[in-house]
């Protein structure tokens, strides 16, 4: 079970190293609004695997207390799933009231999440608390959040098998005439059957021309001989996200289609061995740019290489430009090249790494070579 | 396809009639955070039926101009989806600037979504328009979107038939020893075969006691002869939502779970009947958990009846205490009674319903009577 009161303590760490943040709040408050704006920073420091949660506050002291005030609906849940959290059932709307109620004498200043808090949850705290100050540290959460510590690991890697094994399956799926949405419809199955709680997001399968758009999603469209098919897709496990891609050719591959499964498959492993604590997400994200921007597909690479992946999908900065710092021993990232040609199709591999000391440790284990089906 | 001045424009009347707004903003700045801190207004306003838009904005003017600030990665899908929205692709980071480069000029006010909008997006928006004043417009976007247009009820029609088809094939599912997440699995499965573009949100499966636990998720547990099955889920169709529950009874039924079952039909059948617009939410709901308080099972109803439903599955309230107001044709409402006793189990049955001017067209048609599977 998580300790709440450590994890808190990491934040608080985080932020008195933060030189962005000041002042250095004694508390922090974190809220959530109506489904689905709900705080992962919420469930990171309370470790609750299930329930929603709306409206809920939980209010952590430097001096390691951690209170949470809930509803009626999830007490069983924050009950049999809190180590060392004082629970107060509320009902909604009296939520700032026993805000100031319980969060004790000496408040000064409140550090918020900005990036999960929603404008209303935050009107809430400012009536209950009006003589603080708010300071958003939201930087030192994110920050906290990017290195995972072994039980978020664990979680992860149960996410990515869920996904990998049902990846199995996928040869299997398709027929002329499939359509985009059975397959996202069975890989969810596969996946759920797997140990999976559910998916971590709507699941992109794009056959043929729909795989050069990178956001698409799942549609009535049928499978044709020769064409490409697009599979990202990921699990959830206690909250915790994996995000995986594949991209297979029904039937046998053109020279083409080789040829730009061979080069993202060649970005994916130079990606990949430089996942390392000696680089930054930025330069990781360039070197492979630049690798694939030196082929015929110069410029067909138009996203990052790669996101960090835990209570969210999109959870924090990676391989990408905006991330300038070296990467770190705990950090679970996406490498995710692909080669996007409109009108024709695309190709994108994707895997989920853990960076540690050395070379990173490889948490998607589904088939990375051209498949035929 | 939607058209996006003519929504702004419900938003602004609305706004227009609402005592508490003043000043009364001359324009609109909806925005997105990272999922899953989408606000779901920005797709009400846009109608993109897929897509996730992170970090993208829409500016809505009095004058009926509506402008899209988006990256990359949506510019095809907004293309291809919107009708008379000026696009504009920037890089995320830019947003700030490019928002009031956009806007136009004469803005004095700018209504906000408090309820959808992270405080971080909140700063962006300031930083843009440093001489406006911002005002929270969130009540009126929730009173607009409570009553949905034909296409709206379209969408949602199709989310409650993907639903209602899936539990055809439930009882077949059941077997000593399946377990909640299969059923979860193979429900999703079959709602996306029958046309749903995925779960609406993590489904609750309880098997015995479990059924007890109204935000239950679906766990391990393995199906004993006797025990209720209760299934809460739903589908999404183009980003609208269906909630449907159904508690069936593994083999025979006992005398108290018939009639615990009893009550709920009876209770269902009542809230029903009294969703029109002579009554306001809170009187249905009272009305209801009066019915059930008068049985033995007084107390053991301890959520409220309903709740409004569209882009979010809670999309703004119902029939509960806190909706004082008369319901209104074009409403969808969920009525969802139930009985809960904990160790034992529990019942509740859910269906979607249109207000209209008589009595309302249940959206949901799977079989309401108990089921001995």
């Amino acid at each position: 079970m998580v300790n709440p009161s450590e994890r808190a303590g990491k934040i608080f760490a985080s932020l008195e190293a933060n030189e962005n943040i000041n002042p250095k709040p004694d508390t922090l408050v974190l809220g959530n609004g109506t489904e689905p704006h709900l705080d992962a920073s919420f469930f990171y420091l309370t470790g609750f695997p299930y329930g929603l949660f709306e409206g809920s506050y939980v209010i952590a002291r430097k001096d390691g207390t951690v209170k949470l005030l809930t509803s009626a609906l999830e007490e069983e849940i924050a009950r049999s799933n809190s180590k060392g959290i004082e629970i107060r059932i509320i009902p909604r709307e009296e939520a700032s009231l026993k805000l100031s109620e319980s969060a004790g004498n000496g408040i000064t200043s409140i550090g918020i999440n900005s990036a999960e808090l929603t404008v209303k949850s935050l009107e809430v705290i400012k009536s209950a608390f009006k003589s603080a100050q708010i300071v958003d540290v939201s930087e030192a959460i994110e920050s906290t959040r990017l290195v995972k510590d072994m039980e978020e690991v664990r979680l992860i890697q149960k996410a990515c098998d869920a996904a990998s094994v049902a990846y199995r399956k996928v040869p299997s799926m398709l027929r002329a005439g499939t359509t985009e949405s059975e397959v996202a419809a069975k890989l969810a199955f596969e996946m759920q059957k797997n140990g999976g709680d559910g998916v971590s997001f709507d699941s992109i399968i794009a056959f043929g021309k729909n795989s050069a758009l990178p956001h698409y999603t799942a549609g009535q469209v049928k499978l044709k001989k020769g064409q490409f098919v697009l599979c990202d897709y990921g699990a959830k496990y206690r909250r915790y996200c994996s995000d995986i891609t594949r991209t297979l050719v029904f039937g046998k591959a053109s020279k083409q289609q080789k040829r730009m499964y061979e080069v993202v498959q060649h970005a994916l492993e130079l990606g990949t061995e430089q996942c390392t604590p000696g680089f930054s997400g930025a330069e990781v994200n360039s070197r492979v740019t630049e690798f694939i921007d030196s082929t015929e597909f110069k410029g067909r690479f138009i996203h990052s290489l790669g996101h960090s992946l835990g209570l969210s999908v999109h959870d924090g900065p990676g391989l990408s430009r905006i991330y300038t710092k070296k990467l770190e021993p705990g950090m679970v990232v996406t490498v995710e090249p692909g080669i996007y040609i409109p009108g024709f199709g695309g190709v994108r591999i994707e895997d989920d790494l853990l960076i540690t000391k050395t070379k990173p440790k490889v948490l998607t284990t589904a088939e990375r070579g051209l498949i035929e089906a």
